[in-house]
């Protein structure tokens, strides 16, 4: 392992953790969280989507969320937007970084965006024709393992869809998507090989997955052995899917932390403070969390703090 | 993947499950879940231990779960033992299949099991010269990666112990206990491939893992890839280690099914039997159970029966 190899953690919690949530986060909790993962080292983050209030009216207050994260130093920060409506929203909010959401799966585009694939890729090239310089792009490719409604989504499928996207904009940054996190390393290594051999142009890749039957670290380990290098991650393993039944949340960034940190991987990511707003985020109302570092470290912790 | 490629679970609820339960279990319960595991397709199964029954009060019913095990057609039970003087309890109540098990860190072998690694190596040369013909045999390797008192363990120690204990009994079957489960995938695929490749005449390599920090499946997934065709698992996640603080139960047998069947790898288990029995355990008193296929397919089944 050589010491000076370094992978990237795009922390996802304060958007795809707190979407799912009922109760109203208040604004300034979400603006606290935010800060403190910036505190343990966090430096990329998708800190807030653009999308129907009425859809999601816990990220209603994108607005002053993007705002109060773009002031902190050194933090880059994504928010997610499903058309070009409300990338317009997000722009005249501040947003330097979006990231562009569609499904491979026809009937999860339609549930997620209200459009078909085909469509979301006409969004995608019309949003890209308007993008003015210097904005960071990424695509979240959408159900690219397994679909909640259809199961196993065809490798070819996905292969397509890029096919279509990639030349739109060259250099977005592509995230595939275990949406369901019912895929395996395996299939996760696969895709990840193949399409980063298919496009050598597009310079990074992000594999986003769930840890809802516990192969979280898996797939992110067999995304980073076929050449991934940035992974979407949840604090305390916030999160969901609205459209599947039973998945709990994202990867937590606790785990891929502990696990790339045992490896000798740097993620700059200062464990302990990580764990210490992990474990505030269970306080949260609504709010329901995974991973398993935090168990063991919080006993850990404990003992040490007795001894 | 071929059709045809399959791997061996050795359920091991019932001894590294159910030891670390205060309240005591009782015997004919303890006998239902093997039966309820066997009825799911478990062929091979860690029914119990023989050990001081002050030390582990627990499984002071021993000789009687064996009985009961032994009884079970196709069923191969394996029962732990510390010494050859428990190893003769053991075959005095019919056993046929005895796991010793000695660590390759000292100061975990002193608390397990009262005597130095080299002392436990001299139990072993004992045991094999009396045992007879007909017994199978297997070395449960503890500490194989890392200790609980004093962290990692030098691969080099552990080829050393091999070195040691492989000549006695060629035919035995080794397990590499990751006993913390502190182990990271890279650190177990390495030293499969090593002992693999060392030890030619050894036909079964074992993994046996914890969940400990969420990378339970992803070290049971890089033994497979470095050879290892057999793994231990336990019901539920159920299993802990009485020295290891915060450390959770072994990797649970429904997240390892779920994940080799996903593969297109045969278990010869039933996931929907073994969810039955893995949410029965929950009723253990003093149980406390992990994994994450469960709580995923429990959602799944409701949602099933409320449609």
């Amino acid at each position: 392992m050589v010491a000076s190899e370094r992978v990237t953690l795009v922390e996802v919690g304060p958007r795809d953790g707190f979407q799912p949530i009922g109760p109203h986060i208040p604004t300034e909790t979400k603006i606290a969280y935010i800060q403190r993962l910036f505190e343990a080292g966090v430096r990329r983050m998708e800190v807030t989507a653009f999308v129907s209030e009425r859809a999601v009216p816990q990220l209603a207050d994108a607005a002053e969320v993007l705002a109060a994260a773009q002031a902190l130093p050194g933090l880059e920060p994504q928010v997610l937007v499903p058309n070009q409506r409300y990338c317009e929203k997000a722009l005249e909010a501040g947003a330097r970084f979006v990231a562009f959401v569609l499904s491979v799966s026809e009937k999860h585009n339609m549930n997620n965006v209200r459009r078909t694939p085909q469509d979301s890729v006409e969004e995608y090239r019309g949003l890209v024709g308007v993008l003015p310089e210097g904005i960071r792009l990424r695509i979240n490719v959408a159900t690219a393992f397994d679909c909640p409604f259809d199961g196993a989504v065809d490798p070819k499928a996905v292969i397509a869809m890029l096919d279509q996207v990639v030349p739109i904009c060259p250099g977005a940054e592509i995230s595939l998507c275990d949406t369901t996190g019912r895929t395996t390393p395996a299939q996760v290594g696969a895709l990840f090989t193949e399409a980063i051999g298919r496009f050598p142009g597009v310079k990074n890749w992000v594999f986003h997955g769930h840890d809802t039957y516990g192969l979280g670290v898996a797939n992110v380990l067999a995304a980073h052995g076929a050449g991934a290098r940035i992974f979407d991650s949840s604090f305390a393993g916030l999160g969901g899917c609205p459209f599947a039944p039973g998945a709990t949340g994202n990867v937590a960034t606790e785990d891929v932390v502990w696990t790339f940190e045992r490896m000798g991987i740097s993620t700059g990511i200062d464990l302990e403070r990580l764990l210490d707003a992990a474990e505030q985020a269970l306080t949260i109302p609504g709010a329901s969390a995974g991973g398993r570092v935090r168990n063991a470290m919080h006993s850990r912790r404990c003992a040490q703090e007795l001894a």
